[in-house]
């Protein structure tokens, strides 16, 4: 067994207690006040990637938060991979529906439970993780190694573009790797060969200048309430088809080929029905959940606010209402295009009767999708059979990760997607958490992964 | 001049300080928080009636917040008037529109600002007033008083039925009066023929069991706060009708002579228009501002919460949404009825993606309408007269006073509504504020109904 795994495989619970150092850590990038966090956690990262040896590590400003950049450069006549994640996490609302604190890292039954165990912190530690073990056991890496860890992932990485395009040479990698997905059920390791894009919105109405008496002036009044709701309701159909003028002219069909090739997954639409708990599915008609989930896209109310909310009764006619709405894109629909359609088909439904205004609350992210012929994916193939013992299937997620088509187009690099989350393990909502076995037999691969790129053996 | 009268005429200053300390106790009867404040309101009555010689005050419980009583009885074969008032208040959310603090009573331009102002502890403290200056000046009243001054009317009066059952002989009295609600301008004082009534329900929906991440589940699990929003929207048509079933059916029609009369009241709609602040006014098809507000019944949203609703983006699937929606009832439409078909209709509507739960959480109230040929009314008429200098109108009111219906049948008495709130005094609403001439003439005005009630003149 080469040294790097006998060393990893001999420190399994050293490194889930040293992630849980991070998690500790709410680094939540939307929220302002959190700011201090951000640098806390970047700072840990690169107190983390000295410690293991990488050298030369550092955090580099941008307009927003900043970026943790590290890299060890000395296997000339190697390939050089980057390897992207990020540091920032979703907020942890609501906090009651918690076991156990969001930033209070606690193992239960195998899993790790916190805000940013699955996304993204236990994914990029998985790979300090990889690199430590050569380190410390050979004192040295197989290949290059450039990492590139940043902190506006979760509010759509509005800064990384221009961040990129300035440190072009810096980057510089024959293949990006980028761990932020999940596996379609354990036992099944996979790579995902496609993302769906993304476009997020808010919508605000006002009607009076204030809350008015429901009884004294309801009848008369634009209840905005009641009209951002229907405004909502128009964006679908009867059979949940968008309703945006242009919206689906550019989704590329699936051919009866890949409709097969998905139907054969291992994927238990009762479990996943179990799992989320609601008393049905729903979704697009003429389309499977697998389907509908990787290969279509969706418009979903992220939020909504209006009037009073709170015990009992108060009988308000509101004079303001808000929601939040985001439309997830599949290849080949144009995340500019589909935001300009959007903003004007909003501004055609919108009554006169409310000052409707609307604001993009995120950066647009591109869909994306790569050929499973690609000879770096048959590498991260060879390495997931040997650290999962188990063949890798080729999966989408419906998930956006913009930096995926940004760095494929920047870097002119291919792109490998090495996730080891699992779909339940709440990404995003209450009790998020990490299978540590994954985590585990994830280290194992990107290890041998470094391997493969370096045409060793192992 | 009567010695009352000038007593009122020479205290006006005194009478609006008083007041200002009832309007410092935040009494809000829907949120269990304030209870010990709603105990304290009522205490605070006591000792006030006590102070200008009722002799009998007291607070009485009920199942919910207490009920303040009072009588004086000492004018035998006069007749026996019962004044009904409410100490409780609305919520004073949101509370950065306010530009004094909800209950810190501030004077500015002659008009009290404070949450409960007008609605309803001014209108009460004003009864106060008129019954301080006669048994001040007289030590005696020219007719029979019973004060009750309930507790729940913010929240339905869910207990006052069976008190005033309980009650029945305490209560007997020829006639009723009520002040709670509003003239049509200032400068032309009216009494209220005519009130809506009213239901009001929260709807639930829960979809997942918790909040998902809308790139992994989008598309194939439903979204509550989308499915609310839908199902709301589908509660009326495009041209503002609503679409419960029966809903009209009892609906009494405006007679041509009626539509006359209201179009020469002296309602300004662009006035309107600009205290509320909308863009334009909006209603049902085919009516005027006034019949929509008087004679045709409505549906609002009071308030809508799902998923994130915080400052940037979250691309969460919400796992729940909630929406308050409360209906405002004119004659002869049965609240029992409607808040039948509502309930019936929710649960047609609502989709079998989603758990959906539907609670009442207000008290009914029926709508009334009195003939304006009424006795008692013609005295009302005659006591606004001498107190404001200018012959009243007859209006109606959107709003609801369950007490009204429940009054006139319980006790079967005729009720007058004398009512000197001015529509743009924001109750419910941040910056609720009462004008203080009103009130000051207002007072002069219950203090010659007792003496016309009495068949004296002054």
């Amino acid at each position: 067994m080469h040294p790097a795994i006998q060393y990893i495989q001999a420190r399994r619970g050293d490194f889930a207690e040293n992630l849980k150092g991070l998690l500790r850590i709410p680094s939540i990038s939307t929220k302002p006040e959190h700011k201090a966090d951000m640098a806390r956690a970047a700072e840990w990262l690169v107190h983390r990637m000295q410690a293991i040896g990488l050298g030369h590590a550092e955090v580099l400003p941008t307009n927003g938060h900043p970026v943790v950049y590290a890299d060890w450069l000395h296997a000339p006549g190697k390939p050089t991979v980057l390897i992207y994640g990020h540091y920032d996490v979703q907020p942890p609302e609501p906090l009651d529906l918690w076991t156990s604190g969001p930033f209070e890292p606690t193992v239960r039954d195998g899993k790790l439970y916190a805000r940013g165990a699955v996304d993204d912190k236990g994914q990029v530690c998985m790979h300090l993780g990889a690199l430590e073990a050569h380190l410390k056991t050979q004192g040295t890496l197989p290949i290059n190694i450039k990492l590139l860890i940043e902190g506006e992932e979760e509010i759509g990485s509005p800064n990384l573009d221009s961040f990129i395009k300035q440190q072009l040479g810096r980057l510089a990698a024959d293949l990006v790797v980028i761990s932020d997905t999940a596996m379609i059920a354990k036992g099944w390791p996979g790579i995902t060969v496609g993302l769906r894009g993304m476009v997020a919105f808010q919508i605000d109405m006002q009607g009076a200048k204030s809350d008015l008496h429901s009884g004294g002036f309801g009848g008369a009044v634009e209840n905005p309430g009641f009209a951002l709701a229907q405004l909502l309701a128009r964006l679908k159909d009867a059979k949940g088809r968008i309703t945006i003028p242009g919206f689906y002219d550019d989704v590329r069909r699936l051919s009866p080929s890949e409709r097969r090739q998905l139907a054969k997954l291992p994927f238990r639409e009762k479990a996943f029905l179990a799992g989320v708990g609601a008393p049905r599915l729903h979704g697009e008609e003429g389309f499977t959940t697998l389907e509908r989930l990787w290969a279509r896209p969706t418009l979903e109310v992220n939020g909504f606010l209006s009037g009073f909310t709170g015990t009992g009764s108060k009988t308000v006619l509101p004079s303001r209402a808000m929601a939040k709405v985001s439309m997830r894109l599949v290849p080949n629909q144009d995340p500019n295009k589909i935001a300009r359609a959007f903003m004007q088909y909003v501004r055609r439904l919108a009554p006169k009767t409310v000052y409707t205004t609307i604001t993009e609350i995120s950066g647009r992210g591109a869909p994306w999708l790569v050929s499973p012929d690609d000879p770096a994916l048959q590498a991260l193939a060879r390495a997931i059979l040997k650290g999962f013992g188990k063949r890798p299937v080729y999966t989408r997620t419906g998930g956006t990760i913009p930096i995926v088509p940004t760095l494929a187009k920047l870097l002119k690099a291919p792109c490998l997607l090495m996730g080891i989350g699992l779909p339940d393990e709440n990404a995003h909502a209450p009790n998020e958490n990490l299978d540590l076995d994954n985590f585990h037999q994830g280290m194992l691969s990107a290890a041998y992964l470094h391997l493969e790129l370096a045409g060793e053996s192992a």
